[in-house]
């Protein structure tokens, strides 16, 4: 709910990676990774069979926003992961969708975390050019054999590539090298309202407490072959603010003609009032009271990650890509790319009110409402902001505008040094990549369930391959890839065999 | 466009009668209205051909806003008042709809204007008890024999009765007391933009100089008998604000991933910010820079009138209809009213900008849009106010945002010692109507056009009869009353020509 596809996930500066890194195909012999061959050559055998789960997980479509499908998809879900080897599957009933718990006892020393979602988001079937159910192959100029589908990308194809590492290692006769514990969730779609519900029962918490780190399978490749890291996300609070006659006491309780507005209140003038007393004139800086009360700033280490990124990016293309002029205040891209991974926000999202369709009407509308999202900053928190964007409001008299709150995160921060972010690096680093690492991303995931306490651990996303059109039409996920440089599903399964035996060797 | 229907145009003062005036069917013996029974045996003999005149009108629809049906309304509505015995009657072409000129010359020494226009609201039959073009007469508790259709109150049901009016006359062997000059327009509903166009062509406006006055019939009783008389209305401006990355050359020239805010500026708050400027800190009262320059306060009279509507209502009642608890600043009625009357306002009619769905969506807008009404006072004119909200606007920083003026009307005021309002009066006090006066409607129509210059005649609205459902579903007229304080078609026929005599009669 909170991102806008793989952009987001890897964050604006992460796009482009630096120089013209090769990939080198089938990748090097590691030190921690023996006998990748017999692996790979079950990677290879596999392929069908792997794109088949992939094709059967789409086609039991899972949307949360709409209801569709949850039992089902939370039941193949679980499924595919005994099938994948791991011994213990329990449906986590919560006050929404069900969420899973799966572990996988291997006789590890070393045990590590996954975080999967089984949800998709909605579709618009007239906007796609192969049905989002479907999850038919077709060719992709420049891409390769791509699967088409809901999910594709975000995040089954990603998962299910995971899965079909655990089978090749499995049919290479092989122990896993590390025991794993698994939390899924149906709700990532919809900010995952209900996952702390399934996080911090005893049992899983007990189980993450041995975990050394939580992460999520992703198609982390851009399609010049780059990947990046992100050291974090902010938080996020979707909301909205609610101003109606009927709550406010004033104004009309239904929508009147707009000639009594000489003597009638305005619910929407009202909210509009209510609005400019939380950014700085120039819309750009949050005004709520204490907003800056936990905000930390950046570490000179994080500035310096930032300085990296913004050398090896042109910002002119950048802007131009994004089309836009200016970045606020005209600062300069260095700054802009600080501000962006530094400051909180308050966004209008949406502003709805009254008449809203062609031309005119003449009302005097009873209610208005804006569509807000918060973008928060370690140490910030959801549950803090809101309380103090209610006691802005309230001392202002706006204490009748309903602040309703549709989901929210806390930001989330691992550090550089993790076991996690070492174990990537080294592996992206033996495929002959210089992955860029962003101390922050500007939009949002769930990471604090797993780096904010209870649990306490470095989390993040890790993968190759590539994929695009999450929360859009056609989303895709390159199956055989005919650039060189782009990993197909069976690259980045052998990518997650790596990432497995670095961990196992990670301390 | 301007109006809500019949409270709008009676006016909310106006809208219950003093005492409970009687009304005697079949009207008084007037010294100005010589050998009535004869017109009347006409009126009731052309019953019938008048209830079905009127029929054919409303099953030709011509809705300006939809472009249905213009040039058949107008060629239609030129053969009805051919028939009523217009001897010249001129298609008036116009950058938009065509609109209508006619005259009567009846040899009288007195001229009278009159104002009609033939097209109506856009309808939602769904919404109808009975297909809105189909004007099928219905029994309806409480009132009689109506006849239901889009345009049976607005204006056509009104128009069509003052025509047969016409044909009594003529078929009594009558000549008209007075002379009629007529004209019309095809886009009333859309706030008249091109009738100018039409009223000061040189012939027009030279026929319109020899009138003493420019009326529209209307069915002008409330369902308890009374009637009001409105001495003026504020003008309205109908625009709106709009705020696009691409006119303002920051923040997004597309929606964008919301993350994006900390670096981009925001066209929704740039709006926000914009129309926080227009209005008192209460939202109450317009702040725009100049707005009172030419705002000239009600007069020891106009203040005399109120005073006399407010003391014949009961605010109580008044607040419980229109579902509202408090009045703005908690005034008491009668500094309301003064206040509905005097006041200048800026109204929000509509909200529009971003995700405007259910829940949320992370995007920052490229494009707000406020839908804004303006309500003016005299000597305030919709051009001059137009020109200083824009200059308002730039001269803080906010002159990107398009104002997009959709329609106008100045103010219209007329003055009680008229031979208009006198003439009312004397019809209505004739039928024992003891009719309040509002000093001006806080609704709008275009009056202006003729009361301002280069016309300067006074205007308003004549008759009896009643319906209701203007710009709603179930629009209807009464054409069989029921309610012996109610006229119905054949009645306010009778009232037209009463009030034709009585014009005859004044000086």
């Amino acid at each position: 709910m909170m991102r806008a596809g793989m952009m987001d996930r890897r964050g604006l500066l992460a796009g482009a990676a630096a120089g013209g890194a090769m990939l080198t195909l089938g990748g090097r012999a590691s030190a921690a990774t023996p006998d990748l061959k017999a692996i790979r050559a079950q990677i290879d055998k596999r392929h069908d069979e792997a794109v088949q789960r992939l094709q059967t997980w789409i086609r039991q479509p899972s949307i949360c926003a709409e209801g569709v499908g949850m039992e089902e998809g939370c039941k193949l879900t679980m499924e595919m992961l005994k099938d994948a080897g791991f011994q213990s599957v329990t449906r986590m009933p919560t006050d929404g969708a069900p969420g899973i718990f799966a572990t996988l006892d291997a006789g590890a020393p070393r045990t590590v975390g996954l975080y999967f979602m089984y949800d998709v988001k909605q579709v618009n079937p007239a906007e796609w050019i192969s049905p989002p159910f479907e999850a038919n192959l077709m060719d992709k100029p420049g891409f390769g054999k791509v699967l088409y589908g809901r999910g594709a990308v975000n995040q089954k194809g990603p998962e299910a590539t995971f899965l079909a590492a655990l089978h090749a290692i499995r049919g290479a006769g092989k122990k896993l090298p590390v025991n794993l514990v698994l939390v899924a969730e149906g709700e990532e779609e919809i900010a995952s309202p209900h996952f702390p519900q399934v996080v911090r029962r005893p049992e899983v918490l007990k189980a993450l407490s041995k975990c050394g780190e939580v992460w999520m399978p992703m198609a982390g490749q851009d399609p010049d072959g780059s990947v990046g890291i992100n050291l974090g996300a902010k938080g996020a609070v979707e909301l909205e603010l609610i101003s109606t006659g009927a709550k406010w006491g004033r104004g009309p309780a239904n929508d009147i003609h707009s000639s009594l507005k000489a003597v009638l209140d305005s619910p929407a003038w009202h909210l509009v009032q209510a609005l400019t007393t939380l950014v700085s004139a120039d819309g750009n800086d949050p005004a709520i009271d204490g907003w800056y009360e936990h905000v930390k700033p950046l570490t000179a280490r994080q500035k310096e990650l930032i300085a990296q990124a913004v050398a090896a990016q042109d910002e002119k293309e950048v802007m131009k890509q994004m089309g836009v002029q200016h970045w606020v205040r005209d600062l300069p891209y260095q700054a802009a790319m600080e501000r962006l991974a530094a400051e909180p926000t308050v966004n209008i999202q949406g502003l709805v009110g009254g008449y809203t369709g062609v031309g005119g009407k003449t009302i005097l509308p009873s209610r208005a409402v804006a569509k807000i999202d918060l973008r928060l900053v370690p140490d910030q928190t959801a549950a803090d902001c809101i309380a103090k964007l209610k006691a802005h409001l309230a001392k202002r008299g706006f204490g009748d505008i309903e602040v309703k709150v549709t989901g929210g995160y806390d930001p989330t921060q691992t550090e550089e040094t993790s076991g996690l972010i070492q174990s990537e690096l080294a592996v992206y680093r033996r495929r002959g990549l210089t992955p860029l690492m962003n101390p922050r991303l500007a939009g949002s995931w769930p990471g604090y369930i797993f780096t904010g306490a209870p649990v306490s651990k470095p989390a993040g996303h890790f993968g190759l391959g590539h994929g695009s059109g999450a929360h859009a039409p056609n989303e895709y996920y390159v199956i055989e890839s005919s650039n060189p440089k782009v990993e197909g599903m069976d690259g980045a399964t052998q990518s997650y065999v790596e990432f497995l035996y670095q961990l196992a060797s990670t301390r």
